[in-house]
């Protein structure tokens, strides 16, 4: 029996965000897996932000995806064929398996085997996955968070802003979250527990910020730089931390554009910027990710996830994100 | 018998760097001490870059000097009456006993006593004094340079650069200085040790300091901030550490100026990048300066004076150090 196989190809290398058009959907056959090998059904696919940067012709964390291959994505799904000791059919496993419904990869491709299976195995991909890791690993190595401080978030309410806002709170500090229009600005304070929400499209950010940290910001958790990061800076109090976790609104940096530049604040207030990559910190992913499945089991972390339904959502999905329009952690369903 | 005191008194609030015409010269009478304080004569008066940021009208880590009162400084001179149990006549003492010859304060004043006797007192204002602690400290905490690692140095042959370039060396590093004009960087090389320098005044710094940094720098101490950041971040390797410790090229800091963004750098490369203020870390100092005396007793580690003469120099010391007309830490002999 010959299985068809449909996946994105990345045809062309954008300048900025991907568009559409520099994705083609084709079909093609299943190959046969060899010794060492997995053939992985997808059930989920994920679309990141970062994923920009994985497209991008510039030097970044990952090599970037050649022209004419499988566009690089986590994925999650079920294995279908094994020829490896480690796994069996039926496992539900997590990994580098790319935007198409089969995977036939290498077992290195597995990233972790889903074991909170009472959960929805979505998660994985969202909360459950780099995206709640990223939350948390972020925010408590670098933002190091004591009780009682003032942790602003940018991209409040989205996937990876809405979980560090909550364990923030989890962890007894305030919370204030800047987020992009009316309706995220109510998620923020309803639904993910922010003390104060802001919504940067209103305008006068600096006098909002002053006004909901009157003691300044001691961890800036940093999902966007560009003008947003530019008034949180001149919010911050003496020995703040800022995570530099992602440039949500700065669509190209190559050339660099330019900020106000930040030197000053650093020095006067002793400020620790860092940049933080998830995938330095795998030893520490499957401790952490029990630990966020307590917390979503009690209702204590909680989540939206945005479904798109189809590898035919998928060559727009990323443009999507950077147009602001999903609420919650965007995944694809096949 | 009644001591007539000379001293120098802010006049006006600058924009930008103090010049001379900022400051008066006047004569008063020594005030006779009170039980607690004690008299100092001073021998040394320090001229500081961060004397700008002391005397600025905006937010800063210290107070700014009120206009018609005595310069903040440090200076180095002898107790010449004592009305405090932890002093005597005679004893060398380092403080905040500001720009005039008699300073009659209270015992607090005092920052340390002055121990290394066997080497010049005047140095306890710069390489036995907050220079080397400064660039000691700062490298060692906030720099953390590991052997065989590349470190780059901006204000290279000043008095921090230098003593950091040295001490960085004798951990084991490699260096890289970036000064201005060909003097400064035939004294990097010469007298301080760097294993390359680079006159950013020539131009082209982006490719010089790719040439002179092939796998990128590790740490990067700066003091200047501007332009010449923009090319070192340019040049950055993973996981480098930035020491911001002085922003000597940029005049004016308000309204904040702009300059090239750098959340994608520090975000690609996980780059910490963080300010540090000596006065944090006055448990360290004593231990510190016996390091460094002995590293100046074996001759490993250098410094240059600029030494001006009579307290009629110091309206425009401050001016000339940001005019660049300095080699090596400024004091000024009464």
């Amino acid at each position: 029996m010959t299985l068809v196989n449909r996946r994105v190809l990345l045809r062309s290398r954008p300048v900025g965000i991907a568009q559409s058009e520099d994705f083609a959907i084709e079909e093609a056959e299943v190959p046969s897996i060899d010794v060492g090998e997995i053939l992985v059904l997808n059930d989920y696919l994920s679309v990141e932000p970062a994923m920009r940067g994985w497209i991008a012709d510039v030097s970044t964390y990952h090599a970037p995806v050649p022209i004419g291959s499988v566009m690089r994505s986590i994925a999650v799904g079920h294995v279908v064929q094994s020829r490896d000791a480690g796994f069996r059919e039926g496992d539900v496993v997590v990994g580098w398996f790319g935007w198409q419904h089969y995977a036939a990869m290498p077992a290195s491709a597995v990233i972790r085997r889903v074991t909170h299976t009472d959960l929805p195995i979505s998660l994985s991909l969202g909360v459950l996955g780099l995206t709640g890791l990223t939350a948390y690993l972020a925010l408590t190595m670098v933002g190091e968070p004591k009780e009682a401080e003032t942790v602003i978030v940018s991209t409040a309410a989205g996937s990876v802003g809405s979980a560090v806002g909550q364990i923030a709170k989890i962890l007894g500090c305030r919370t204030v979250g800047i987020a992009g229009g009316a309706i995220k600005q109510k998620l923020c304070v309803d639904e993910f527990g922010y003390d104060a929400a802001i919504d940067y499209k209103e305008g006068d950010l600096l006098t909002k910020l002053a006004a909901a940290c009157p003691q300044g910001a001691d961890v800036y958790f940093d999902n966007t730089a560009g003008p947003i990061s530019d008034s949180v800076h001149q919010n911050l109090a003496l020995r703040a931390r800022v995570v530099i976790c992602g440039t949500a609104s700065v669509p190209v940096w190559n050339p660099r554009p330019s900020g106000l530049r930040v030197e000053r604040i650093l020095l006067v207030k002793r400020v620790r910027m860092q940049g933080f990559i998830i995938f330095d910190h795998e030893a520490q992913f499957s401790e952490t990710i029990d630990r966020l499945a307590s917390w979503v089991r009690e209702g204590r972390l909680r989540y939206r996830e945005d479904v798109l339904h189809g590898i035919e959502a998928a060559p727009d999905a990323i443009a999507g994100l950077y147009r602001g329009e999903n609420l919650g952690k965007r995944i694809i369903k096949l």
